[in-house]
């Protein structure tokens, strides 16, 4: 039985894009649904109830200064944030030692941190030439289009240990390597959330603060607050057809008849989506030049954070691997009764990913238990609960934390990004100027297309 | 109303892949289908007929040294070759000069000269030790990989007019510009044809001979020689669902049933097949980062070839663009009447082709008759017709000569290209050892999955 939904705009996903722009077509009295593949809101946001009733968050979760949408929109929402603990040392293991630091830097070898300093310092500076809304009109954007951040490095970074820090850096931020990524698709995405040290930093930076109850908490508020009837779930998009004078969608059960559609689903998923007529050669081929990282989030969970204790801060780096990087995702809730047990965050990101992405989960989990213990000691070797996921096997995301640009497609296919396609638009953290790749990015985007359509319908 | 088909093997494509692969298995005895989303065979390669009955191509036409299986299918099937046209002089334009000559290269400053010709070594020399199964099992692969074709370019060729032959040479090749190319990908691909100069030349090169009758023909001549029923044509493959003991295949109003399937379809066109249970991370991920390169073949058709009266073979070169390189296509056929028509092939690649992807047929038409006369006087001025095909609009291809891997990508997903998912195998000239990109690669690759099969259900 197929039912049939006629309205004045189609917004295809419900992760913050759509949520975002779905709220602001509805406030400004537009009639709109919201198709989502899924069975539930949030897209590359999703909350995990722990046994005690308490939650982690699976996908992203943090945010930081600067992303003034997401803290604006918690407020709006009624939700509370609490900062990352950054009390007590760090952990970083490089070249077979291990170094025990507290803020800012551990105590490397001079040249070493000198070398990584002077690379990051160059990174910025070269970033914050790169246009935010046009990239592609940076000075000499074809030379820096051209070739990989790694190629860069190998020029500019002399020491092996300076480059295997920023490597894992670039891990951390894109979940992939320095060796696929533009370099011009990098500086942008350093200079769309501030500089690298913001995107890496915990302390004023993109990791400094939580959402009690969850990220996905702030999804499934936006989503309670759009009128009756405008969201519908377990829809997935298949068809955008634009052949007569309205956007049809074939979304599973449901066919809806537009004005126009917002679409805001990642590029990989947009990229399987039947657009007829077929979408012009340009936006079709930039789909085919959008790859998303790899990345599967883990969290070990203990009857308490006992690193805490032993006055470290939960927050680990290793160059080796599987897991790149740690935190203490402890969850601070004061509506649930009782301490907390203690949770360690571990990424698995680009190469360790895809490398532990079709192994069974017992292999998996050893993997990632083994590397806290690396990072922890003993007593991280047993906890009692252990969660994670792959991202890349999603259907509905296709990897995390975003997609990137190789070389050579932000200067040629670019302008193609955020372009209109008759009447249908462009949403997703990655058409975001500011943040993209992140959730204010995500919201950003969706309000920007929210007022292309309501420009067009006015 | 849908039709139901129960078979052995299922083949997903009637290019050559498909069409070589469906050949074996019903030699074989095997029940067999293939389908194919066109109303057509042929995949990548289409026969145009011209007004006088004579047949031009608009996809793949040309054969050369060393593509033995192309030699031997076309003796089979009774399909004779002849000659492009290397009589005369060709022509290039270069930094604002026109050159004139016969046969090799024309009269180049000689450090020019010297420098394209060692880049062309040095490329075939790192090319020569690139294992055509496992490129990413070669020497040093990780730094092949982590960089484009162009900062290689950029270290090593150190005149500007070498480096803009060179692009020439790899736009004509790859139809996408030495930025936006693996170096290992580039590799691989002039070993797996033989050398560069093998790639680019007519004389003794993969330019070197064409069909009686069109390429295309020899599609035709695979299908008809398949039995009865075997394939359907207007069958687009949308799903591939391996949930049950089979591999069901949903193709519009047909549903076919088989124990194995091979699919054939490019990169691109595959990434847009619903697999179900969901692929593999790595393959799926592989399939977001084979994009596919950008080509529009055009051919201008005249009275007669009036350039070989001025001892001209057709052959021209322009830098500048927007066509890069031209041929003599005028068809010969001695089953058709009378003298041929003259037909001046003429390429839109790369860059070039993106730019005049979306303009209108007649803007699109006035550039490359422009180009024409800019290599061969005013003659070429007014054509007795025009036809062209922009691959990159085609559905159920986006792309073309092939697809490419951009840095970072064969070493991480190269081991997933071949590798059957559960019952499903993988073919299409991406896949091929040999002649990969071309015609001659589809063959083999349809060939060696359909050994894998017969070997599977054995």
């Amino acid at each position: 039985m197929v039912e049939r939904r006629e309205v004045e705009v189609a917004v295809v996903g419900a992760g913050f894009a759509g949520l975002a722009a779905a709220h602001a077509l509805c406030e400004a009295g537009i009639d709109t649904v919201v198709v989502e593949a899924r069975d539930r809101v949030g897209g590359r946001v999703l909350n995990h109830r722990l046994a005690d009733g308490r939650v982690v968050e699976v996908g992203g979760q943090w945010i930081g200064p600067t992303q003034d949408r997401m803290y604006a929109l918690a407020r709006e929402l009624g939700v509370e944030t609490y900062p990352t603990p950054t009390t007590g040392d760090s952990i970083l293991l490089l070249d077979g030692r291990e170094y025990r630091f507290a803020g800012g830097l551990p105590k490397l070898n001079p040249a070493v941190l000198l070398d990584y300093g002077q690379a990051m310092k160059r990174l910025d500076r070269m970033a914050a030439k790169v246009p935010l809304d046009a990239p592609w009109n940076a000075p000499d954007a074809d030379r820096l289009d051209g070739q990989t951040l790694e190629s860069w490095m190998r020029r500019n970074v002399r020491t092996g240990s300076a480059r295997k820090l920023l490597a894992l850096g670039v891990d951390a931020v894109f979940a992939t390597e320095p060796g696929t990524l533009s370099l011009l698709w990098t500086l942008f995405y350093l200079h769309s959330g501030g500089n690298f040290d913001r995107l890496l930093s915990t302390r004023n930076g993109a990791q400094q603060d939580r959402f009690v109850g969850g990220s996905q908490l702030l999804a499934e508020r936006m989503a309670a607050r759009l009128p009756d009837g405008v969201l519908q779930l377990d829809a997935p998009v298949r068809r955008v057809d634009q052949n007569g004078d309205a956007v049809m969608l074939e979304c599973g059960r449901l066919l809806v008849r537009a004005r126009r559609a917002i679409v805001t689903v990642p590029p990989a998923v947009q990229a399987r989506i039947d657009f007829t007529p077929s979408l012009p050669a340009d936006r079709a081929q930039l789909l085919q030049r959008m790859p998303h990282g790899s990345v599967i989030k883990c969290m070990a969970v203990y009857d308490e954070p006992w690193w805490r204790a032993e006055g470290l801060d939960g927050q680990g780096v290793d160059t080796e691997g599987p897991v790149g990087v740690t935190f203490d995702n402890t969850p601070f809730d004061p509506s649930v009764e009782g301490d907390p047990p203690g949770v360690l965050l571990a990424f698995l990101e680009g190469d360790h990913a895809r490398a532990l992405s079709g192994v069974k989960p017992e292999e998996r989990k050893r993997a990632v238990i083994g590397s806290l213990v690396k990072l922890f000691g003993p007593k991280a070797a047993d906890p009692v609960d252990y969660v994670d996921l792959d991202w890349s096997a999603e259907e509905w995301t296709r990897g995390c934390y975003g997609a990137h640009t190789p070389p050579g497609v932000l200067t040629r296919y670019g302008p193609a990004l955020r372009r209109p396609v008759g009447n249908v638009h462009w949403a997703g953290t990655e058409t975001a100027e500011h943040w993209a790749g992140y959730m204010d990015g995500a919201v950003e985007s969706g309000e920007r297309a929210a007022n292309e359509v309501l420009t067009a319908l006015a």
